[in-house]
């Protein structure tokens, strides 16, 4: 059998991902011989000894971290640098300690300050989630066939690098890497921006006259049922993604509204070509995506 | 048995939902005892012979909607005018004259001044569809359960928008009204601004710089795909949407984009309360939309 990774383990955290690597640990047994959690609320941390998925429930995280090889934080990115200076000084030495936040920018900013000698800062972002949240949510199957982004800094140990690869290979991921600054940008576009479309959309609507608003909610097509479905996630989360990826989340907004007003103008106008071709293009990086069996 | 509700129905375009109805005629039974199909492509009439839905082919829609009790028009709403002007000499006096464009206000236009005198315009939309197109896409389910929204003008015979309706009834549709400009406002919001942010959002990524692009084909999120799936539509029939319903989709369209511009200056002066509030409200309607089961 193959051995643990890890000795101990500590999440921070036990919403949808922290408690879906908590089951995967329980579960599979290659990748840590105890699962230590720690949590914020009372409500959590009930909740989470009534599910059992860790072997020791800690409310205070700086006790959850202490002589654990691999320390994950898994709140939203804007309680990390409260979090760090409260579990930096109790951080085992050659520890590796990591991340699943959606942003990676102000991972490196909130963490490496912060982060002893010794310890091994490797950030990472699972790309899997689902609509729901909180520890009822997880599941250990979360990761599987999904990319997890690792963005190490120059001058990593590239062991301590490896060892949490195949952590998450062993979570059922392909494991890429790439710079916090393109991470940044490609998260940006692929999903802080239609969430911040998704929310706004819904807000429009919601301001329409009485007997519009009637009609959406009756004959939601399923464009916009869309756009609800991806609505539909964790607050707390969101609102940190979004401040925590400021400038990377308003590049993208100016490119994409200046595309939907030169699309409004052309329909204004009555310009058939341009129509057709952003049409096209469309249809375009869908079949790419298709290709690239991510459809 | 029921009996069938007409003699003849000509269905002018055989697409997704021209297809969808001819199979449905053909399968039930107490629709029409004859569907004639006509449609201006060669390769569509040659496809519509090979596939066997109609029980006649005709490449002039006048000779089709001669003797037809309902004629449809299927085709995309920019064709309408042209159509229509082939046809009106050759309708049936007391016969039905529909459609299943995507706006009606354009359909008024195009069609009321040309309707002869005991010919009833019954202008109609079926809010089903998939991201296919073509003959070949068609299926005789397509409208079960979905609404389908007739939008009848003053003075028109009360039967004849009963026959309709009942019509759409029996392909398994629930048959709402609605008044032409109404629906076209919730129709704008609901569907035509999302699928005009889905054809833009992809020409925004596709103008990204190269490193960029390349993540966002490879890690295209949940949110993403989203996007690209609604995007994978028929070229002509948006491009149609889009110049018929101008006046609606740019109202929506500014509203949206006021909305996404205070988006994205709560984030850039860091205000949480009005973030978390967008969050909440997209959250809000997600909620209205289960409740009356149309997620």
């Amino acid at each position: 059998m193959t051995e643990p990774l890890f000795g101990r383990i500590a999440l921070i955290g036990a919403g949808l991902i922290g408690g879906s690597i908590a089951r995967r640990a329980r579960e599979s047994g290659t990748l840590a011989r105890e699962v230590v959690v720690s949590a914020r609320s009372p409500e959590t941390l009930r909740r989470v000894r009534e599910l059992g998925f860790a072997d020791r429930v800690e409310e205070d995280p700086a006790e959850a971290v202490k002589g654990a090889g691999l320390v994950i934080l898994c709140v939203p990115v804007g309680a990390f640098a409260g979090v760090m200076a409260r579990i930096a000084p109790h951080l085992e030495p050659g520890a590796i300690l990591s991340d699943v936040g959606s942003t990676k920018g102000s991972v490196v900013r909130d963490l490496q300050p912060l982060c002893p000698p010794g310890v091994h800062l490797v950030p990472a972002h699972p790309m899997a989630g689902t609509e729901y949240s909180g520890p009822d949510a997880g599941f250990a199957t979360l990761f599987e066939g999904r990319y997890c982004i690792v963005t190490p800094l120059p001058g990593t140990d590239p062991a301590a690098v490896e060892t949490l690869r195949e952590f998450w290979r062993r979570c059922g991921s392909m494991v890429e890497s790439m710079d916090p600054v393109t991470h940044d940008k490609v998260v940006a576009i692929v999903s802080h921006l239609p969430h911040l479309i998704a929310f706004t959309i819904c807000g429009t609507a919601d301001d329409l006259g009485e007997e519009t608003r009637e009609g959406v909610l009756k004959f939601a097509a399923s464009g916009f049922r869309d756009f609800t479905r991806i609505a539909a996630s964790d607050v707390a989360m969101w609102r940190d993604v979004f401040l925590n990826n400021r400038e990377a989340v308003l590049e993208m907004l100016a490119r994409f509204t200046e595309d939907a007003q030169a699309f409004g103008r052309a329909i204004r106008r009555g310009e058939e070509e341009f129509i057709v071709d952003r049409i096209r293009r469309g249809r375009k990086i869908r079949r790419s995506l298709i290709e690239r069996k991510q459809a």
